[in-house]
């Protein structure tokens, strides 16, 4: 947990933004914005929960599960009397719906004739919690809020990024045993075995959390597509294999991905590796505060256009604090028409993976906008990585 | 992937509700349905993705992110016509929503006036999909067809029933990584990572996949609440832990929790977790087809009632195929009011946790329905767990 100073400061940020568009009342119901207002921990969001802010108010309400509600006093820096439990008959009920019990909630806070944003394209958001709270609050103004907090997230604190380092150090480790481990006749299970054991037990200093994606570990030909996860098959000699892995510090993350061929690459491969690699180096190295995202993404594609490459999907997204299913953050994307100027202690996974319809490449970095450029998280070569028997693996920087 | 006849089996009684609840279409966007009527796997939720059923089509469409199409052409039975990519600058973008691509899929095969049923209470069909939908098809009728698929999905075929004892072998091997590794001085982060290791290295003959939940693995007092994940702390002699895991086999789950201490019990957790037991071992005892939900729950209620006890929220759920935030099925729950009628081949998790202001306890089993009475897919003693130095563990069953 922050300080209490940091998640103060992080709802006063919240109120501006809140003020700006109008919004009397924010219900928040994005885990990682969940946690970031308060601190709040825990695998419950498969039920509905939020978090309630007020323009008048100077700390947020809970409103969850009834068995979680110890939860929210352990990990939140809430009073008690913020903290309300709703009972188990409205959990994945068809009669019952936990918006309703929202609704009474706001009416006893007589709140039901304000302007209420909701994070409208929210997972866990979902369209019957909408509809509910439509009917429930007919004298309210429902705005879509989404994005409203992932905003003021954008930023980092030092402690967070310090958080972050740690989640680099933590991907290290994860994509240093999954590349030791590859290996032809190893099944892809035991990888994502040891990847797992890395990612968690982390150093002696700290160890890691969950990453928010597990694994992503496509090998032969379905490097063609970036988001598959592993099965019981055995690795072959020459197959590429793709590691799209995160480490993860408190709910903090660092994502990195690698690609390993086993054995000699193909012409394509490497040839595609090194284009992905060249333009990977160029966009990086244009980045510092003032440049907008467009302008990395149009940087790499120029670069890659010179050898006749090009890319139709983002290349990259602003990353850190995040709960399954994703990391990235949902703002700024690095990719055209995104005007998004970089700020120091914005971070970001810069991914310019390359699919064709039998093969692909990954080689990616998550960085942190520094006052006169830019610091990767984490210290892996940046090279199509090769497994030759006999040959001890690249070493490491760490 | 299972064969393609039980692929259209299920489509086949997918149309039959369809029929029963008058929907033309349906847009499956909940994962594990996806899964259920076509094989799509991958970590791609985090983008809006769909299958579409139409009542006159043999085959469904996938509907998805372009860079996920050769996954849907790796995972389904799909042929390749029948996958549709949107192209990339309708992901998380403020300007284009992938829904207004499907519209325009749907015009083109001329169902925009149909009577359309979305999943309106389903993780990742948020209620931006919705609004986005009713406005590009305003001459369409939405129905809420949240639960359709999940209530084809409650009787097991018989693979179906093998791959969760599958999961339930690889629980036992998670739990019993846990309990082996839990002790005073270790951290819970390197119990997390043994467990996971043992969850998805799995056996010999097969490995195991991430299951939907991550090691829930409250200890000490952090016992009083049953979703909390691990931090770096170390174990203190005289802890009391729960551990609720699954094993999952090709995204089919067993879960399992059991609760441990380090040393004696107090008097208090022991009692109640005799209560626990013996309330669970009731409920067990009276499972066969033609029970009811409700019953199973009463036979609980009354029992512990016999010591004072009382729980208020439910004592179970379905559960099988899921993918992430959660492993149950979101049809039935064990608990009052519920009249949903036990059949051969419906699977359960019974977890009867009770939690105090202070402590709790879990111990659970996930059972499948018999023809005469239930079994349970994991083969862990059904007991209070004590460690206590220099005494060695109890054996498994395995």
């Amino acid at each position: 947990m922050f300080a209490i100073g940091e998640y103060k400061e992080r709802i006063q940020k919240t109120k501006e933004r809140m003020v700006n568009q109008g919004i009397d009342v924010l219900l928040i119901t994005n885990p990682a914005n969940m946690n970031y207002l308060t601190g709040y921990d825990g695998w419950a969001f498969y039920v509905h929960q939020m978090i309630v802010v007020t323009l008048d108010g100077d700390m947020p309400t809970w409103i969850g599960r009834g068995m979680d509600a110890n939860g929210a006093k352990v990990t939140t820096w809430l009073d008690h009397d913020h903290i309300i439990p709703y009972t188990d008959d409205y959990v994945h009920s068809t009669i019952k719906h936990p918006m309703d019990f929202v609704c009474d909630i706001l009416a006893a806070k007589k709140l039901t004739n304000k302007k209420i944003g909701v994070e409208m394209d929210t997972y866990y958001f979902t369209s019957l919690c909408f509809e509910r709270l439509q009917s429930g609050l007919p004298n309210a103004t429902l705005l879509n809020s989404t994005g409203l907090v992932n905003h003021v997230r954008m930023i980092k604190s030092d402690m967070e990024i310090e958080f972050m380092k740690r989640a680099g150090k933590l991907v290290e480790l994860a994509m240093r045993a999954g590349i030791d481990s590859i290996e032809p006749g190893v099944r892809e299970c035991d990888v994502a075995a040891k990847i797992y054991h890395a990612q968690l037990s982390g150093t002696e200093e700290f160890g890691g959390d969950y990453p928010s994606i597990v694994p992503l570990m496509p090998a032969g030909k379905k490097t063609s597509t970036p988001h598959l996860t592993w099965t019981d098959d055995k690795y072959k000699d020459g197959d590429t294999v793709i590691l799209e892995l995160a480490g993860c510090y408190k709910r903090y993350h660092a994502p990195l991905a690698r690609t390993i061929v086993l054995g000699q690459p193909s012409a394509q491969v490497k040839e595609l590796s090194d284009v992905v690699i060249e333009g990977l180096n160029e966009a990086l190295a244009i980045v510092k505060p003032g440049v907008t995202c467009e302008q990395i993404e149009e940087k790499w594609r120029t670069t890659i256009a010179r050898y006749g490459y090009v890319k139709d999907s983002r290349i990259g997204y602003s990353t850190g604090l995040n709960y399954p299913p994703d990391w990235g953050e949902h703002t700024a994307s690095l990719r055209q028409g995104d005007k998004t100027i970089l700020q120091p202690n914005m971070t970001f996974h810069l991914i310019p993976g390359i699919w064709f319809d039998d093969f692909g490449v990954e080689i990616s970095e998550s960085f942190r906008v520094t006052e006169t450029g830019c610091e990767t998280l984490a210290d892996v070569p940046r090279n199509l990585i090769t497994k030759i028997a006999d040959i001890p693996n690249i070493p490491f920087a760490t």
